[in-house]
């Protein structure tokens, strides 16, 4: 351990896109889109909350739904070696309502995130963003505080802080993001995601 | 889980002191001193680098002690439930290279601290403050995140953090803190500080 932090993405690096998932149990096919397809998460987050106002679907729903989801495979084996030989923390723009599961499916590692609002029929009102480019800001207040910060993220989203840290990696990303953001590195893998953050750390970790 | 962070001091709230560990397992009381004591860090440091120099007791002996110590009865059972209903960074003035094994029994949870640094005789020569007032200064930092962040800590280098979080709690201090900052409220087990934090959480917590 050392003062060196690695900020994760948490959607496509260690659990499948949840509402992905939330549009394939549902049978709305609308609820498939992500900041991979809208960039400007604002405008995604009122499309999705008006599609559940109009399917009448509600935070419980959304939550079983989740329930039942499952870390990616190896994410949790990545997700320890991780933790035993770096400080982590997982920056997310989902919600606390939603990743509570899977945080404990996780290990239950540090998540900055958001806030959804529930009125008092059970649908999801609106939601508190915690605060504008939060991941970026997160990596820049970490640095700040004498952190070595390396970050990986597979989307739009994450493309801020991944330049913001000291060294960013696109994690298993779309080709678009690849094509984007050509001087960010990629790993596929976590193998390759282990041995780029072995290389990049001032110590000796196996 | 929501917007708010739990920032824990480590040693005389989750893990016994670890110098007064070492001074005992060595024989060497000079070595017992700690923050309670001596409130100059620095000061405090220099005088147990010191020490271990003219006694030839180098970093693997040290470590060697740590790893036979055990987290505090009852502290791994309170961090489960405090990571499972609040962020939680554990901010303290060890070093990385003496908490790797107590964090390992403590389910790995994040921390912020300092290095060590040795020479080639396997001795510590010095040390690395990661920043002065690292404690202070990363409760500010989270504040700035818009969490909500509350701490609990036992010692004099706690007492910055408490004052300067949303609610800072003395856990189980020595008299002489109490006396010295009476607006502080305390707890004295971890079943008070859990009543603590869900008595300041916006959330319904149990």
């Amino acid at each position: 351990m050392g003062m060196e932090i690695v900020c994760f993405d948490l959607e496509g690096v260690f659990v499948p896109e949840i509402w992905i998932n939330v549009a394939e149990r549902t049978g709305i096919p609308e609820l498939r889109l992500t900041t991979r397809d809208i960039s400007d998460y604002d405008q995604l987050m009122t499309y999705r909350l008006a599609i559940l106002e109009k399917e009448k679907i509600g935070i419980k729903d959304v939550q079983d739904v989740i329930a039942a989801m499952k870390p990616l495979p190896g994410a949790l084996e990545f997700l320890t070696w991780a933790r035993s030989n770096f400080q982590v923390i997982i920056l997310s723009d989902t919600f606390y309502e939603f990743a509570s599961p899977l945080m404990n499916q996780l290990g239950q590692p540090v998540l900055f995130c958001h806030n959804l609002i529930t009125d008092n029929r059970g649908m999801i009102s609106g939601y508190a963003l915690r605060m504008p480019s939060q991941k970026k800001n997160a990596v820049k207040a970490l640095k700040a505080l004498n952190f070595a910060v390396f970050a990986a993220g597979d989307s739009y989203n994450d493309t801020a802080m991944l330049l913001e840290s000291d060294h960013g990696i696109l994690f298993n990303p779309p080709q678009k993001v690849i094509d984007e953001f050509p001087t960010l590195p990629v790993s596929k893998t976590y193998d390759e995601l282990k041995q780029s953050l072995i290389a990049v750390s001032s110590r000796p970790l196996v």
